[in-house]
């Protein structure tokens, strides 16, 4: 049924595909439908606690037998940098002020890298799958995360990072390109040139050529021409993400929704100014007023507690004006139904538009 | 043997590949070498003189009479602005004097848009086929165009420029992808956002659901899976530009050649600071330095005239510093062959992509 079925072997799945990891927008609800209908369902734990990743493993436990996915950034913290902090702050003052919102005293917090405390977890929850973003963490912490016997991806953004990160011992690539909605994977490259924007079409054989590990394409993918596309280019599977956000099992909130629902491809842009890196989402006003790219934003993820008060104040108002709304370029393409039916859409889809492409052949 | 007859039919080809026009680097021979092959090749005509246009379609001819494009600029001529001429010019001072080059005495000329005299032009060649770029000339030109029997083609960044083009009377449409070399063809959004970017897999397939007529995928396509790809996503056909840049056909240097060759995919950046306009190629000094985008840079084609004197004193030197090294973001996949073998190697590879592809279902 599949041309390539090395990541089904490799991760004990049905269909090619894995329900991309959203911190903040994906659930236990969601990731068990997508494996119980034979995919991957994957926990963006970023913004979780211990206890709350525990608990979202153990809900999607109950609910299926099947493989799921952890996944967990690997940034470098950043330099304390209190003036740029400071000037930051005082730049966002006219939001603060407008919406009546307290600013932070300094920066700090916003997301965890992968430490000592979550490998434990990951040792104690032993899910099939761990996957990281930004890089991968310390030697002695992926030696654990590999002796837990759980499979490792990681995202790559160019042939170069990819082959890095097989040379680290990961089992798959995540070939991101570049329309992929959410924070781009970019870690040995200065993003600032556009260097690890490379488009998916673009981005996959080159990665597929560089490694002998199976490739899973991210990126621009919502449905089966897009999963076909990326099946031609060589990838063993897919990584969807934003297509997901129109399920009901998604994290989002109805207005959030409805926003994304409305979400043209052009919209979609590349911003630094949520969080510290680069990321892919429709363009809010904190995004059109202040970036999209802001050369002064704090280094990630130290400008996301700049940006809270002011999404939670406006949000509080109806607002999505500073909510993140990471999506990818194919936000348009997205449909509203159960994720385990759409996980199944999405297969059949793939099935049909290999059949259509051969067609003329026989 | 094509999943999608209508673009054969329509500028009656053999094989769906149509050679990007590649302004400066294309070549009457490579033009005629694609087109002989049952291709499509072009001639950018947007550095050529009325004269130099009509000696190259007569060499064509001379070589083949299958059918052959003509591509033009449509681009609005801006606003005189000496005091930005000036600043960007005194910015661009230490690069005059090290390379002790003679900076021009303000900013004028460049690049000519598609006006009466060209369309005179096309009604005395009549080539089969007319493409655009960066939107469409006024109607009464168009229409010109339209009665002296040309098939119209015109590159679109998003779904809403494609449909606006549709409306236009375009033939066909270049859905222009953002791993695409050379210059944006964006003309309907503000491209300092990003608005006009959408990677090939994200784009193609919208702008197939959004008009009736026939998609042509241009962006990071370079090989039988890339093409495969793109007709797995809709489209009728596809455009390739970089690919051909490493045949001996093409009208660039031994020493360009040599630099393309040795691109990386990561290279490979969008700027302004060589003409004005978002365009893609492998990142220079130039670039690097002072881009690869620069608020201040002026508007196209006005940032040519800057660069030219730098080029041309930099490669007299034996350095590509100063170079327009133009190259879409599949820069790494190109082989060196001729271009009428290429042509057909590119339309076998795109068969066998599309058996390998179907091969596990049957």
């Amino acid at each position: 049924m599949w041309p390539d079925i090395r990541l089904l072997d490799l991760l004990d799945l049905e269909v090619p595909l894995v329900q991309a990891p959203m911190a903040g927008a994906d659930s236990p609800a969601l990731a068990a439908a997508v494996s119980s209908a034979g995919g991957l369902g994957s926990i963006g734990c970023a913004l979780l606690s211990p206890e709350e990743i525990e608990a979202a493993a153990r809900t999607i436990r109950e609910r299926t037998n099947r493989p799921f996915n952890l996944n967990f950034f690997c940034h470098a913290e950043p330099d304390p940098d209190p003036d740029g902090a400071r000037a930051w702050l005082a730049r966002l003052g006219p939001y603060y002020a407008e919406l009546e919102a307290e600013p932070p005293a300094g920066l700090a917090g916003g997301r965890a890298p992968f430490d000592e405390e979550l490998c434990s977890l990951v040792e104690a929850v032993k899910p099939s799958v761990v996957s990281f973003h930004f890089g991968l963490p310390q030697d002695a912490l992926l030696d654990r995360v590999k002796a837990a016997g759980c499979r490792i991806l990681c995202s790559a953004t160019t042939p170069e990072e990819a082959v890095w990160l097989e040379q680290q011992g990961v089992d798959a690539i995540v070939a991101q390109g570049a329309e992929a909605g959410g924070h781009r994977g970019v870690f040995a490259e200065d993003w600032r040139t556009g260097s690890g924007m490379i488009g998916t079409l673009s981005l996959v054989p080159q990665v597929v050529d560089a490694v002998d590990l199976p490739v899973i394409a991210t990126g621009g993918i919502a449905d089966g021409r897009t999963i076909a596309a990326c099946l031609a280019l060589g990838a063993a599977g897919v990584q969807i993400g934003t297509a997901y956000l129109f399920t009901p099992e998604a994290g989002v909130s109805d207005g959030h929704r409805a926003v994304l629902a409305g979400g043209r491809a052009a919209d979609s842009q590349v911003t630094n100014v949520m969080t510290g890196r680069p990321a892919r989402g429709l363009a809010n006003r904190l995004m059109r007023e202040v970036g999209p790219i802001a050369e002064d934003a704090p280094e990630f993820p130290l400008a996301s507690p700049a940006a809270a008060p002011l999404r939670k104040a406006a949000e509080a108002k109806g607002s999505f004006d500073f909510t993140p709304l990471w999506a990818g370029q194919s936000v348009a393409m997205g449909r509203s139904m159960p994720a385990a039916d759409l996980t199944r859409r999405l297969a059949e889809e793939a099935q049909d538009a290999i059949a259509q492409l051969s067609a003329a052949r026989s």
